[in-house]
Formats: C-alpha cells, sequence, structure tokens
C-alpha cells in the first residue's frame, strides 16, 4: 500500500520495519474516529477555498461510505498498511480517484493522530463514567437491600466496632465517586482540538481552526502548535485515574474474596459468577474477584509503560508517542470489563445474615463505646481507655465474655460503672449510638443512602 | 515514651518493633498541622460540652505554646516516641499535667492523622503552584528577552520546519499550565475533613464535626465515616501529578542538555549552575538538567510505591497506610527543588543567536513551505509532497543547496514552480507564513505571551 | 570546602544548585568504602611510581586514620561538601598537607563512585543472604515445633486439600532460598572493578588494575572503560531482586494477617509484636505484618525509580545516575529490617492448634481424595471428578456433612462406593495419602525439613 | 464447550464472566507445550499402571495428531472455550472418545499451566539469547569496519576524552553480555518441573515425576507441591532481565539518534531503516530507533504489572495468576522484535568519518592529556586540574584554541610546560595513550575485539 510520504526515498523500507513500525494492529481502534476528524478537515478545507468546494464535496462524501462501511463492520484493514490512516486514505483513494490526494492538506499525521485519540480519549471517558454509574447502582442496591445487616468494622483485618454493611459499601460508593470526578477533570483536559497545528508550526493555509472544533464538539482550541502535536498529558491521566479506580476495585475484590472464605462465610456468591477446580470437583471460586484484583497489575503498568516512554523525550513529536495507543486502549478496555463484571457479581450475591450476626456476637466490637460511657461519666478519655483495655485484658486471659465480668470486678477498675454498661455490649446500640456526621448510625446510613439515590440519578 | 494504648498489653513491645513501626523519622514534618488540628479538635469539644470549657482551654494554651516552640525551631522530637501524635501528647502531658489525657476524647489516631496529612497536602500543593507560576515566568521572560531567535523546530530530533524559540519556550508554559490544573483539582479532594470520623464508625459523643471545619478551613465534610479514615486517593492523586510534572521537567531539561551540547552549542549555561569535573578540567557539565531529568525517577517511583502499598487493602485503615508520608513528602519536597533550580537556570542562561542562525541555514527546513506553494496553485496536496520529496532527494543526492537546484531543474518535477521559490527558502518568510491559530508566526507567538503575561498575573 | 574541580569556572556555583546536587545527604554511607580504595589506589600509585613512594605512604597512612575516626563515629561529615568524596579530601588535606592533592591522580570520580558503590552493594548483598537464612531458620523452627498441625491448604481463599501447616511454611523457605541465589548471581556481576577506567578512556599513566583489584577483593576487572564508568545494572539487578523478595514477604505477610483474624485466629502473635489503638481499647493489631506487606511498595517504587532514570542515557557517565544510590541505600535498608522483624516475630507466634483442628473439620477438603478413590477403582478421572461434585453439591445443598450421606445414596452417583469412603473424610488420612515426591505426607515433610537442616548450615 | 469442572454447580457461568476469565486469546501461544506435556503426563500414567497402557497409548497418539494439526497451523481454537486447555482436552474427546477423560488423573490445572508456562520461558530465553548474540555481532561487525575511527567520548552530553567509535560500541557489547548472562540464570530457575503437585498437596497415585522431568527435559523437580504451584518468580524476573536489556538498549537508541541528528550526523541510517512524514517532504527520521526507545516503557510496564498482581497473594494458586501470560509474552515478543531491527539496522548503518574528524578537532578533549603532562613532570594532579583548567578558561574567553595559547602563556601557570605540550592536542596522540588496561588505546581495542570474537563462536 502506498505510504503518505516517500518521495525523498531510495529505498523501500524493509519488511522488519514495517512490522515493527506497524501500529494498524491497535490503531483500527481510531478507524470510526480519524474519518469523522477527517470529514470535519475536508469541510473546512472547502469552506475555505483552500480546495475547490466540489473537491471537499466528493471527499467528504468517500469518507462517509467508508465511515459507513465501518460502522457496518464491513471494512477490511490492510494488516500491511502502516497505520490507520493511511488504510483509510488508501481505501478513499480507489473510491473517488486522485481527488482524495487533496484530504491531506494543511495537515499533518501528527495533529491528525492527536485529533484521532483525543476524541476517543472523550468518548471511552464516558464509557467509563457510565459503567462506573452502574457499579455504584449496584452496589447502592445491595446496600439498600441489606439495610439492617450488621457486621464486625475491620481495621488491621481485627474486629475493631460494629459497622452496618450498607455504610461500608457506601465507602466505595464514594471511592468510585471520586473516580468520576477526576476523569470528567480529564475530560475538560482531552476536550481541546490539536488539528490544524500541523507537524510542529502550524500552517501557511487559511485554515479555520474554529469552524472544525464546531464540528467535531471540541469546546477549546490548542494554543500552541508545538504543544498541540507532542502532548500527551490526558493519556497519562487517564491511566492514573484508572491506576486508582483499580486500586478501588482491588480493595473491594479483597474484601469480598475474605468474605466469601469459608471462614467468614458472610458472602455469599452466586455460582453464574464463580469457576471450580479441574481437581478438586467441591470447589467453588471467586476467580472472578480475584482476575479483578489481579488487573490493577494492568492498570500500573499500562500508567508506568507510558510515563516511561514520555520521560525526557525533547520536543516536538517523537515516534516513542505512538505507544500512547496500545497503553490506554488496553487499560480503558481492562478496566471497563472489570466494572461490568463486578456489577454483575454484586447484582446476583447475598449476605449470610445469620453469620454476621454470629460474627457480631463478639463482645470486645463494644470496647470503645464503653470507654465513651466513662468519658461521659468524666473520666478523661486516654485514662479511660487504660481501664477499658485492662477489663478486657482480663477477659480474654479467663477467655470469657465480657458480659460474664461481674460488675465488681468492673467497678474495681472504676468506680463509674454501673449496671448499665452491659446494654453497651451490643452490635445493635453501638450502631445507633454513632450519631455523628457521617457515622455508622441507621439515621446517617440512610441519609447517606437518599443522597445517592438523588445524585446518581442526574 | 508512654504509647496511646497499652492497657489490654501484657507485654511490652520488641524494641525492633518500635524502630520499625515508628514514623517519627518523617511524619514529624506533621508536627504544625498536628498542633492546629487538635487545637481546633480541643476548642470542639469545650463548646459541645463534651469536655469543661476550662480544660478545653488549658489543652488549647498547651498546645499553643508547643505550636510556638516548633515554629522557633525550638521543640525537641524524641526518636523513641512512635509518631508525631505520641510526642506531642507527651509535652503536653508535660506541660499540662492530667487534663491532657482528655484532648483524645472522641478521636481515633485514624481520623487524626487523615486530617493533618490532608492539611499538609494543601499546603504542599499551595507550593508546588508558586513555584511553577515561577518557572512559567522565567520561561516567558526568557522567550519575550529571545523574541526574535529563529531555531530548527525539531521532531524525531531531525530539522522540521523553523520555529520561533519563543514559540517552542511557551509550549512548556502551557504543560506547566496543566500542572497547576490538575494541582488545583486535587486540591478540592484534600479539602474534606475526616476528623469526627474516628477509628472507623464515628463517635457516640455528641461532637461537632462544621465548627472544626471552619477553625481549619475545610471547605466539606466527609460523609462516610469508613471512607474517611481509609481514603488515601489524594495522596496518589497528587503522586500523578507530580509525575507528570516530572515528566514535563525530564522533557525540558533533554531539551536543554542537547541545546547545550557542542555540536548543537546554541544555549549558553551560566557557570553558576554547571558543575566541572574532577579529572577533565576544561570539563562543564550541565549536572543541574540531568539531576532534574533523573528525578523523574523519583516522582514515578514514589507513585508505584504507594500505588501497590494501597493494592489489594481491605476495608478501613490498615498500617500500610502510614506508608502514604515518605512517598508524599519525599516527591513533593524533590518535585520542588527541581523547580526552583530550574528557574534560576534559566533565568541565568543565554542564546547563541549565531549558531541558531547557523543551524537555521539548512533550507530544507522550508520544504513543506514548498508543498504548500504548489497546493496554493492548484496541485493535490500528496503529490506536491512528492513532488518536494523528490527534489529534496536531488539536492542531497548532489550534496548541494536547494538554493542552488538551477530552476529548469524545479520545473522537470512541476511547471507550476517560478522564480519566488527561491525566497520560500528562508526560515524567516516560513516564520512569518504560520498565521494560522497556535502557529509560529511572530503574531501568534505575541498573542500567546501577552495572554501569559495575563493568566499569570492572576 | 574546596571542589575537586574549578580552575575552568569564572564564577562559583549558586547555592541553590549546591544543595541540589549535593549527595552528602547519604552517599556518607560510603564513606567507609571510599576510604578503603583510595588507600588501595594511593597504595597503587605508589607501587607503580606514578607518586613517589614516600607520598604514597603518608596518603595512606592519612586515609586510615580517617578511617579510624569514622570506624569509630568521630568524623564530623560537612553537609555543605558537595559529596563523599570531597569530605574524605578536603579532611586528608588538613590532616596531611598538599601532598593529598596526589591522591586523585589516574581516577576520576566517575571510576571511583563507580568502584564504592560496587563495594557497597557486595556487602549489602552478603548482609541481606545472612539476614534471609535467619528467617529461613525461624520458619524451619515453627515448621518444627508445630510438626503435626493439619490446615486447610486454601486456593483462591477457599478450602483445597488439608495440608501440613510445615509444609505450607516450607513453601516460604523455598521462595526465600530462590531470593538467595538471585542475589549471589548479581553478586557476581558486582564484583567487577572499575578503578582505572578514568573519566570514560582510561588512563595515559601506567596504573596496575590488577594489584588494585587485588587489594580489594574484586574477582574481575572491568574489560572496557567506557562501560565500567556507565554500567549500574548491578543496582537495577539489586533493586529486582528486592522487589521479588520484598513480593515474597509480602505474601507471607497476607498470609500470616488472615490466619491473625478472629475468623481464622490459627495464629497468634506474641504481644511483643503487636500494637494497639488510640481508641478502641481491645484491639491488638498485626501492624508489623501490615507494614512488612507495605514494604513491598518501597522495593517495587526504588526499582522504578531507579529504571526510569536510567532510561534513554547515552553513555557514559552522567549526573542522573548519581541516584542509583537512594534508590539502592533504600531498598537495601528497608528490606533488612523487614527480614529481621518478620523474623522476631515468627520466632515468637503461635499456633492455635486446636482452631486448626475445628477449621480441618470440613469435610469437603477431602473431595479430591474421593474422585482419586474411583480412579482407583478404574473410573476416568473426568467423570470421577463429575460425580464426586454432585454428590457435593447434594451435601452443601441439604446442608449436611459428607459423612451424613447415606451409602445409598452415594452409590447412586457411583457403584464403586464402598462403605470405606468414610474414611477418607478425615484430614490426617488424606495428608497421609499425598506421597507423591513433594506431596504434604508426614514423609515428605520430614525429608524436607532434614535437607533444609542441611542446606541452612552450609 | 464442557468445562473441567461443573459437578457441584447448579447453574451455569455468566457469559460475562467467561469472557472476562477466559485465557485463549492469549494462552493459545501455550498449545504445544501442553500438549507436550500432556502426553509426558499421558506416558507417566501408563508406566505406572495408574491407567491402562493401552488407554495411555490411545491419548498419547491423540495428542500427537493434535499436535501435527498444530505445528501445521491446522488447529482451530475454539474462542468460546475457558482456555488451551480446555480446548485441547475437548479436541481430545472429539477424537478419541470417552478415554481422553482418563488423562487429567492426578493432575489439576495448577500444575500443568506452571509446566506449560516454565517450556514456553526455557524456550524464550533460548530464543532471546540468540538474538542478543546477533546484535552483539552486529555491533562487533560494525565496530570492526570503523576500527579506526575516533570520535569525542561524551559524559553528561558534553565533550570528555577521543575515544574509539569501536571502543564505545564494545560498551554495549558488554551490556548485552550481561543480559545474557542473567537470562542464563533465570534459566535455571525456569528449568524445575511442578508436574506432579496436583492443586497444592501432591498426589495419593503413584506418579513417578523423575519419569517425566526426563521426558520433558527439567533437570530438577519440584521440591514442595505449594511452591510449585504459586511459584511465578521466574516470570517477574525474566521480565525484569527483559527491563534491563531495554534500558541497554533505550540508551543505544537514544545515542544513535543524538548521533543522527543534523548537528552531530556523524551516523548515516540505510533508508530502508527510516521513515518519512506525510507533511514535511524533507524528513528522513529514525523511527525504528525511537520506537526501540519507547518500547522500553513496555518492558518495565510489564514488569510492574505483573509485580503488582504477585503482591500479597496468599498460598497457593490465586485466578490473578493467570495474568503472568499476557505480561511475559507480550514483554518477551516486544523485546525479541526491537533486538531483531536493531540488529538490521546497524548492519545498514553508516560513519560519516569526515564529521567524527571536524568533532574530534575540539582540542579541549585532550585537557586530561595536560594534566597528565604535568603529573608526569611531578605536579600534583589536583594542582595540575587547576592549572590547564585555567588554561581552558583562558582559551575559551578569547575564543581561540589551545594550540592558539603561546608558550609563554602556559609557562606563566606553569614553568614545566614545554614545545612538546603541542602534540598532546591531539586525539589520535590522546587515544594511542590510553594503554591501561580496558582503556580505549587501539591496542586494548583490538585485543577486545579478538576477545569477544572468540566469546561469541561458542
Amino acid at each position: 500500500m502506498s505510504k503518505l510520504w516517500g518521495g525523498r526515498f531510495n529505498k523501500k523500507t524493509d519488511p522488519l520495519v514495517d512490522k515493527f513500525t506497524s501500529s494498524i494492529g491497535y490503531d483500527y481502534i481510531l478507524a470510526r474516529f480519524d474519518l469523522i476528524s477527517s470529514i470535519a478537515h475536508a469541510k473546512m478545507l472547502g469552506k475555505t477555498k483552500i480546495i475547490p468546494v466540489k473537491d471537499s464535496a466528493k471527499i467528504v462524501e468517500g469518507l462517509k461510505s467508508i465511515l459507513n462501511q465501518i460502522e457496518k463492520g464491513k471494512f477490511v484493514f490492510d494488516k500491511k498498511a502502516e497505520d490507520i490512516h493511511t488504510n483509510i486514505q488508501a481505501t478513499l483513494e480507489k473510491k473517488i480517484g486522485r481527488v482524495a490526494q487533496k484530504l491531506h492538506t494543511a495537515r499533518s499525521r501528527n495533529d491528525q493522530v492527536a485529533t484521532d485519540i483525543r476524541m476517543y480519549a472523550k468518548n471511552e471517558i464516558k464509557n467509563l463514567k457510565f459503567k462506573i454509574k452502574n457499579l455504584q447502582s449496584a452496589l447502592l442496591d445491595f446496600g439498600k437491600k441489606n439495610i439492617s445487616v450488621i457486621i464486625p468494622g475491620f481495621t488491621h483485618l481485627q474486629h475493631a466496632q460494629p459497622v452496618l454493611l450498607t455504610h461500608q459499601l457506601l465507602a466505595y460508593v464514594e471511592m468510585l465517586e471520586r473516580d468520576k470526578e477526576r476523569l470528567s477533570e480529564a475530560y475538560k483536559r482531552c476536550d481541546v482540538l490539536p488539528l490544524g497545528s500541523g507537524a510542529i508550526a502550524g500552517s501557511s493555509l487559511p485554515i479555520d481552526r474554529k469552524y472544525v472544533a464546531r464540528l467535531l464538539g471540541f469546546s477549546k482550541i490548542a494554543e500552541n502548535s508545538i504543544d498541540a502535536v507532542s502532548d500527551r498529558d490526558f493519556v497519562v491521566e487517564i491511566l492514573a485515574d484508572l491506576s486508582i479506580l483499580s486500586m478501588h476495585l482491588s480493595r473491594l475484590a479483597e474484601e469480598l474474596i475474605i468474605w466469601a472464605s469459608p471462614e467468614f462465610s458472610i458472602l455469599e456468591l452466586d455460582d453464574a459468577f464463580c469457576t471450580g477446580s479441574s481437581l478438586m470437583p467441591q470447589k467453588k471460586n471467586p476467580d472472578v474477584l480475584e482476575l479483578v484484583r489481579g488487573s490493577t497489575g494492568n492498570a500500573y503498568g499500562n500508567l508506568i509503560a507510558f510515563l516511561t516512554t514520555m520521560k525526557g523525550l525533547p520536543l516536538a513529536y517523537n515516534r516513542d508517542m505512538q505507544l500512547d495507543k496500545p497503553a490506554l486502549f488496553n487499560a480503558a478496555e481492562g478496566t471497563i470489563i472489570c466494572l461490568e463484571v463486578l456489577c454483575g457479581l454484586i447484582r446476583t450475591a447475598g449476605i449470610n445474615k445469620n453469620q454476621a450476626l454470629i460474627l457480631c456476637a463478639d463482645e470486645f466490637l463494644c470496647a470503645t463505646d464503653l470507654a465513651e460511657y466513662l468519658v461521659k461519666k468524666g473520666v478523661a478519655f486516654k485514662e479511660a481507655h487504660e481501664i477499658v483495655g485492662k477489663i478486657c485484658a482480663l477477659a480474654y486471659g479467663k477467655k470469657i465474655f465480657l458480659s460474664e465480668v461481674p460488675l465488681g470486678e468492673w467497678k474495681k477498675y472504676s468506680a463509674r460503672f454501673e449496671k448499665d454498661v452491659y446494654q453497651l455490649l451490643d452490635s445493635s446500640a453501638s450502631i445507633k449510638s454513632k450519631r455523628s456526621y457521617g457515622g455508622t448510625s441507621p439515621l446517617s446510613v440512610k441519609r447517606q443512602l437518599s443522597d445517592w439515590k438523588r445524585k446518581l440519578k442526574k
């Protein structure tokens, strides 16, 4: 296939070089965006009379017919062509003849590919935000369904204080909301049109960049042609956002894997979201969650890959930057399927309420409430903490429940203890008392739920 | 030094454990923020009558006096204490006695440290933005001083088209502006108060979180206590922002190193910003730029370090998260000094204008102008590209300048070439023709300069 | 302090540059190695008559006296000096006068620092191997002490098959052995002397590199002077080895954290290796394990940091390479303390044998044994797997034990089941049957133990 | 396609789960190894009478026929099957009927896939070593062809001292040799057979692991079944080795890109190894080198990806580990093509000898020789360095050559300077004087060349 350059060369490129520098293996994904941006460019060339209007119209028509083919899945990519741009150019020439050679006027592949990838990025961010929202909704619905379930809240994977399961699920909804925020902000930085910057210097032809921006729905136009062709910040930024998002998903996955272990047993995964073992007939494995957890590596890896690639590149465009695409495509697609599959898994999972009750029977979960009980009676917190700590040690040592420690024993540590102290040794009472803003009391959690319901409707 | 816990324990911690888990080696940096947040917390405990007003007042007074000591550099950190919080608590107890034990009421180190580090982050972001702005100003001033200098614009480290040096410098100003934008957005996510979330569940005491937020200047209050103590997104986000910023600095440094090489020789570094060799007496080395370039590794490394640490942590607080601090402190400080030193280097650097002229004598830089010349005469761009490519090959082959190719020879390739074609073989003419928006024409570059002048004033 | 260069310079370096390029903040660690290598260098200069023998002797004496000071902790580093080499040179000049100026003959800081860091690396590898061996011994002793404990072997954090606890611990001993192997191999690549390569080109003076190598205990001499000063492979390699080692430690830490959770409860950590909570009086947290797990980020981060720094550096020495030191020092020290603290933790930990028995009461752990039972009776494995899977599903559905399924029921799925099938539903029987080489049978585990005893003695 | 498990499940897996957990998209690469290892396993099952000999024979025959199909490219992978193992099992069942169900006896996918990937790794290491050797040979031949070319040796991208071009090329040959060494050592750790470890515990059937190892050419057998199925060290290790190798290639690529810039112009790339610009007709770009440099990101990214995935995984097999394959395959293939294309590029490149001479006309390159001249006359090196530095500063200031400084002027700085000092201002003389072992003298370089010739023959 004829290259977009070559006049200056005396030799054909080596076949190995063609293979090595080819990007068609992944940039075919940009086909739709490349066509749409070429259509806008061609229209502009006509409008500004840089090329005759009728040539512009022919080119636009030709490009639209290729776009149509692609949308119907009927376009065959020539794996031997250098990249998607060469592929489309060659097809256009076949379709409409020599007039196709006017399309690349006042344009370089440098600004063209930067435009295409920004269009891809904008589209993918919308996609990602939609999938994140779905996962938030799934968590919310799961939370509503299990609104009364109390579980031990963990810090250091040790029992800390009782919390509502729903409260814990909402912590993930908060994380995911920040992910959407970050992506929305990255979107703004994607939404800047590079087209019209040429290879590096701008153009000597009377192009109309605002018109192109309008046609393509870009809010801003790149202010500096050198920056326009050499900037890939938005790719790194999206990769960083996806890394944080993946980190969140890995935390959720880890939590659910632990909850699904026989020892915890509070989560029941649906058979449709588990897999088995080829050797051990009894196994039902949370493979989906493990792959979500493991895929964090994919996001981090792509982030570091492209940060490395960009390190120390002098201005302006360097071919290294072609590697923005495999990193971005791979990370975006990898994250989207994780979001989808987690969503399905949560929508079909169940909570073993009985087991939750058993785990919450641990009265030590309420030790903090005991200390605050003393504070309310005037004891300095640090002293109260010390007192309760000693009583806990006593109970641990004797292997008895706190409720089995007789009042007289309590009073040895502090005269302020009265009979009502036993009422505190109950997860449900503990939950109810956490009425501070953002705390785990049913009231607070219901407020959060209704806030989220409103926010996610938008 | 007495720990903030211990009642439940029968044994002292092993000295190696004390050393291993200690964070005082780096979290002393948080001292100021810890004191300020403790003062606000103590005021709230008084205001809400959770502790007597006079106790609150005593605590506040004690804390203020420690703050005073620290600001005067008179505070001695006890390296044996577990962390900065324990250090301050112990000092407070020495200063004001038993009443100090009431300070930790309705608070956990989990929400306390999250508050401190957010205060640090907010402060450091302001700092970073200021330093970035200084570097932008230095680039701007350097650009203004050299407004008439034309250099070869490079792509692939090969001569592409002539550009104004200032235009190229402004590409870096654009990058740095995006860095500030990203940091400003991260700031919003730092600006959320976790204090009042306790260890995980909130509090059973009637705390007033809005009051604390007002005192500490936080715009928002964390909505979910579990998220509040386990969220370190803002740390990762800042690390990612610093990685992108460092990548920009590495590109600038690389460019300047190349420009300062004897073969390019367009940049002259001031002796005050260079170093020599212990063996080779003639050497004047751009070590500063190399260390800036190399420090990119520091930013990327800290990003990956903390992303790794956070991977797969179940809720809520886990001790692993203590490692947010060395990563954040190290990356922030490392980046700030790079910004400072680059600023000084640029403010003292000079341009070898004569050498710039020599490099721009390469007439091939204007090949694109030749192609656009033909386009203006109706030739399809792709054909024009091919024609000019062949003429370039001819000149390369004969080792002559394009201006030495006689007109008759040009006309063999295209009859449209006329005498005026020779006027295009001039960098200055090329620059002037790039009048498209964002292009490198003097007009466009002056517009950019005045825009930046206005923006940076803010 | 006087620099090692400067004749060519007209201006002093900017104080900010001094601060920025200074490495004394971390390279003071190299002091001992710098002195030892300088002593060898000075001896060689005398031996080869490059400088008079009596000058050589004076220099050696001076250096030895500084070495003595340093070993006694009496040397005061001048934080204003550029680096450790300048520090020592200045001290030497003060001590022995002008003759000190002859020390740097036929040497550059490029080959000098490369030598120092290789000496550091060799020493640190020995250190690391010793600490790894200690951890292996601790695991081995812990395994011996609990030789009879059976636990559920997990895959996917689900019950797989019963295994001996000791067998599982020995898996970590295997990992650690590979870590030692890798470090030993990296050692070989550290053990090559760069000294004598000068800045880049070698020397025109008649130096004797073999003599220096002998004095310093290097097995090989760098064959190419350019490679000698620009090679930092060995640093990256050690960082990679430490990353794999840290990954192993993170797996062990995660495992122990899970085992120490109230739901698993098979591991009991000693109070001396745990910490408490400032809010929750009952807490006993495995912070040590969490910090070990989190420190994986430190190793990975330093690896990526220095890999990034080295990316794309042209030959030969560039100042970026100075950043090898913080990365290597930080990773090595960070890993060593993790090894030490883990060793202490394991030596003091206990196993809750009763709880292990309870967890192993899960008869489904023996499902694979049931399938192999059928195989022994001629059933194809895949069919056997299917049969047993169905019986498990039946028991799960009815919420009964496999031992509660009556024989008649078994026979419905396969006529080959006989009464003796119930004997298989026992962890102890399962363990004993795994007699394949490397399996978990007591015989196999004891063989491993005795092999390790022998190997670790070396 | 029928799964290798399922008896215990009441529901089909969700189609999204099938898509998400499927690995056939990449693990088809293992097909050949899976078949070969299955053949060995089947033979062993027959030999040990675990299954009837005739069943074993049928299975072996069936597997061989599939292997034959695959080697002829006639095997069609069923993209709907879970993985390559399921694909092959299903095909086998179709081919030879029910007896195929006996193949998976005494084997789990856990030990099976670990075996396959080790076989892949062993094969790929051989491949990589071969390609590295080819690149070494290309560098060697290029060095021989240009044995007389002197270039400025650079440190800090500033002129340091003259070196032979060949000496510099040999520095890369040294690096690549270490890469081969590291890979050879990783090979040893790949060369351990996991098969026979089952899912985690070993087997209760009388398998013969030594026989299998012999058939498959493994030197060792995994000693611990838990380690055997959960160890992926060798994958990380290869990824680390490839990262260092890629770092080397990025340095070489950067160097060549700089050498090919118009300002340096000492390297001439063949047209067949360059590409052009779609806009600028005169461009001839070193895209190949840029992509090699950029691909470093790919290696680093895959390393971090899989290190991240492995972090904190408890024993034994977890599904996360499936992600070893895309990381390893991608990094190995990516590195191999870089090696191939660099080899071709170097074999076709030329040196512009005239330009090398011009660059070496810089007399300051010999400043170190001047200092050593004084040393030979008894001046202390540090003083000599200072003297020559001042003379350089003088020449720089007056913008004259050192050879233009009259002898009287030299003598002002040191009376030891005599007429013969001017003979030192010559690159060729400088080169010849560097006779120290490993230095850049022609003698030393020729010795290196002949050593390499011998070594690479092996």
